[in-house]
């Protein structure tokens, strides 16, 4: 509740949660739990057998008992229109950093279950996504580095928001609920823009504010990408 | 073919184009073709009910031969990811000029099919859209005007890309295709952003690209906003 | 409402009406209006794969707010029991007129969309549905003509009605609601019968009857045919 | 294999087949097996709440071995469009002799399950259900008898076809295979309409060919009649 | 009613009832009906293929009159789960006395569709399913017999129940309806298990009772298997 | 590997491992790994409105990484019947020590998650799934204690198995795989039944092996109510 508007949430990131899978990461950003796992195979989506190279994408998931008013578990048929979003967004954020060519004829699908949700979670499971995607990577091809193999880059996500006028960056359950605008940020580690998108529910914002929004953002995904680093370094 | 890289494609608006609806636009754009219909009921969602406020909400759909190959009807009981993403974006892009309040319970609906897609759907939806929604909101509550009832401004959209790092405005399906980073941008008359989305499939982009890219679409958006302005003059 | 018993409504058949697909009519009828698409392509049910003979398929689809109250979209996973009815009718009207070996291993699909309805959609898409198939044909299979290539003879489809025992042809809505017994004919251009469907609701109808819708619709289907043959003139 | 063109199959109608329904008619014509089992319930369909009137509506199922290969059962979500149309028409068929007002605000259901298909099955399901509705409305309102209560007439269905120019009555599996032109008559006691569908497929006939079919089903109608006579005099 | 508690209801066994299928048998077991039809077919589940071994798998089905207040069809692509457990537990059951080496690559699909439900639908689909299950493997593999062939031994099921700390065999409805714990065993002929589950709904039971509830069984299954081995032998 | 026959494997038992849930439970069983939560609410099943009891049911889930090969996620609308079947069992098993008179009109919700599976994730299920009902149940109805509120006494479950005529406790993946038959068994802390189910998936078994199945899987169970009690005192 303390937490400056500027600050980012505690974040940890426990890598080989599970033994099942080859990624596997336990996401934590204060009180928001994700539980990201990543698997390698050779069954590419139709279009893109044959073409020499890869491709990667994700499943997002709330588990029921992740928000405190139980949620009904995707069973009817219906994937609700917000999951697709996030799960579309992840699978292109990753994507961004890794080069499809170089991997080779392999798929890589990264599946993130929110455990707990308090706000952040398409963010969380991209930045911890990434972690389990090259752990998961580097189990089909070992010695490469990142920058060097099929991982080109570090990318991390974070959001930031306006209430009242104020810019406030990483914003929970309780920030979002009061948040006019939304901003998702995805970036690489070298500061270019993955992804930018920018959302009033019911109001607008001008170009200062889009200016504060990035600027805030930037610096949240700087803090992210060095603890990605430390993480992947143990 | 010929166009320069910062016009927007040739625009028609054909309002009232069927008598079954009280708001029905025929919105042409190069050769992108949206018919933008819409209602106004009493069925609020469950949610909205006792609220004294209404809502806007916004279905997409591409008939099976708006594209050279024939697209199957989502009649399997799954709307595609990317259904969702734009009937959603649509939705909300309207409501950011509309306040609920003042709208009273009502509930709006805006039905986006496209005819002949030619890239833009998404954004001739809302444009478009924007036309049908304010003739069914004067249908059931005759006399206000823009900006004095329940529609508080004009809102439209436009995408922008960068194309072998130059910025394209209103992207066909063939600039579409070559594009490395796409953006859609969602303003209001008064300039003020609704929604942003900036995307790179398998590419970033840097801060001067998004620059470049917000100019060029907010040009593209005061264009509309004045063919807008003509359409509902007649 | 001045329209005579015996008299069918206002047609036009616009031909060609978008780029996207071979065969494009906007068929009107008096307020009903259907937008017919046609296109050719290989890939054949499996059941007529290696036979040398081809198919050729329907869907009707209502527009939401084609009916003054919106009609959901048919996303449910479950196509109504109506739609599937008049889909099945549409596909085997038109195949009565196609000789499917000479269309070789062809599979036509005919998407009749209805933009607004006024009574007579089936119907309409039967004799629109027919134009846009004889376009998709000769795209496909240049130079035939009708009764000498895949196209045998032309076909249009009428209703007839009974109401306080008067027989009335081409029923719009209101006086589909107020019909007792209602007659689907579907007949070529030689005046052969294709199909014949007559059902009394809460009613029942006698020989007499019978008698005298047949000579209605025949009289209607002449004049549909020689409208289809200036039609595709042009 | 013997049968002439113009006499219908041997048909049994065993009532009372089951003790789990009120009315439960095993019927018999041919090879042609089907279970038509009927119940009266208060749970009318909401359109119809309070208006005083009740309704009568049916399904209709083949038993996956009632043909000799097996036919999976409709469980995918989708019912085929074939079934659909049955099932509505079975509906249409038996309301025509009901008198809806009369039978005040309750719901017929009858189920035809195929137990056996041997061609016809839509003809029996009509035949042999009309003698379970008649059970089924007798034990809710006991004492009324056909004309002079819910029921006011009988009703039977039969098919006739052309097969090589002939005219062939009570079509079954084989001869229905051979068929160029199927027609479907649904009469009642009186001998008037109440449903009449003549299908070509790939094929059409002449008006000659009309009246021959319709004079061959009207002789096999009344057969059948006074068989559901005989049957309900038990 | 008054059946001894130690009695089982009356069976008969009505080989080949259906001509559409080789093997088809109507299992009667007091008021319970079951129509058992069995076929042999080459498509085998994909996992099986090239084997060199057969399958055995089980649809169960209640028709919708086969309880007194009307049951829905399993229709809306959601087969319920009681459904989905019984059809595991009969294709399991008759599994075990197969030899599925023995049968080659074969797969054998029984259907049991329940026309009268009494109680014990899932032990009358396991025993009268298993004569079917005879019948379509002799019209296969001529000339095998029980024991010699692909088919090892008898297999039959029954049920025994708890009811105010007595032990009942063979639960009707009513007893059903009463039992506290409900025993299902299903047991060759040579008197070895194949399944045994036992549950007590908000109820529990000791050791003492499980041994009275398995001889009670014991008894019955010896019962079923010499009405069995009649059977076959007509 | 080298634990012995009639050992279960090392549980551990994590209480309140999430906040958004009052009842939160981590157990671990070997390499199995259950997320179990549970949560009270009022929204009865509909049946149970007004009874003044409450009701107590179960999903279970696993995630797609919990198993080596990845496991697609039940979101086409069917839910595997196994995945039904272990549901049921798991809601009836913890229903059985339930006074659902006593919990008065609440709805409790298990949710249990496989996060990674090597076997008996269904006996984990139950055993863990009870910890969560409890501290569930505690933060409604504070005060209670086991035996004197709502629950009655414990729950737990385990499997036992035939291996090469030997019997084993507690299946892990590698036993599962190999086993001839194999028996789960749900009891109280008291020792009573509240669940038996024994299979032989192409096998069968005898009364000595019923047996030894049955009193080894009493060993196990008591070390697991030993266990619960430990857990439940922190």
């Amino acid at each position: 509740m303390d937490r400056p508007a500027n600050q980012i949430r505690e974040v940890s990131i426990e890598r080989h949660y599970l033994k099942s899978s080859p990624g596997s990461v336990l996401y934590r950003c204060g009180e928001t739990v994700v539980l990201c796992t990543a698997s390698v195979s050779t069954s590419l989506p139709k279009w893109r057998e044959g073409s020499g190279k890869g491709w990667v994408t994700a499943e997002y998931n709330m588990l029921p008992h992740s928000t405190s008013s139980r949620k009904q578990r995707d069973r009817g048929g219906k994937v609700d229109g917000r999951t697709t979003e996030i799960q579309r967004l992840i699978g292109r954020s990753l994507r961004a950093v890794v080069d499809l060519e170089a991997l080779g004829e392999l798929a890589v699908n990264i599946d993130c279950d929110v455990l707990q949700a308090d706000g952040g979670t398409r963010t969380a499971s991209i930045t911890g996504g990434f972690i389990a995607l090259v752990d998961a990577v580097e189990s089909a091809l070992p010695g490469s580095q990142i920058g060097d193999g099929p991982i080109r880059d570090y990318v991390a996500a974070i959001s930031s928001g306006v209430i009242d006028n104020t810019v406030y960056l990483d914003l929970d359950y309780r920030l979002d609920s009061a948040a006019d605008v939304d901003m998702n940020i995805v970036m690489t580690g070298a500061g270019r823009f993955v992804e930018l998108q920018g959302t009033g529910e019911e109001a607008t914002f001008d170009n200062d504010q889009l200016t504060q929004l990035l600027a805030s953002g930037k610096q949240g995904i700087d803090q992210l990408v060095s603890l990605q680093k430390q993480a992947l370094q143990k």
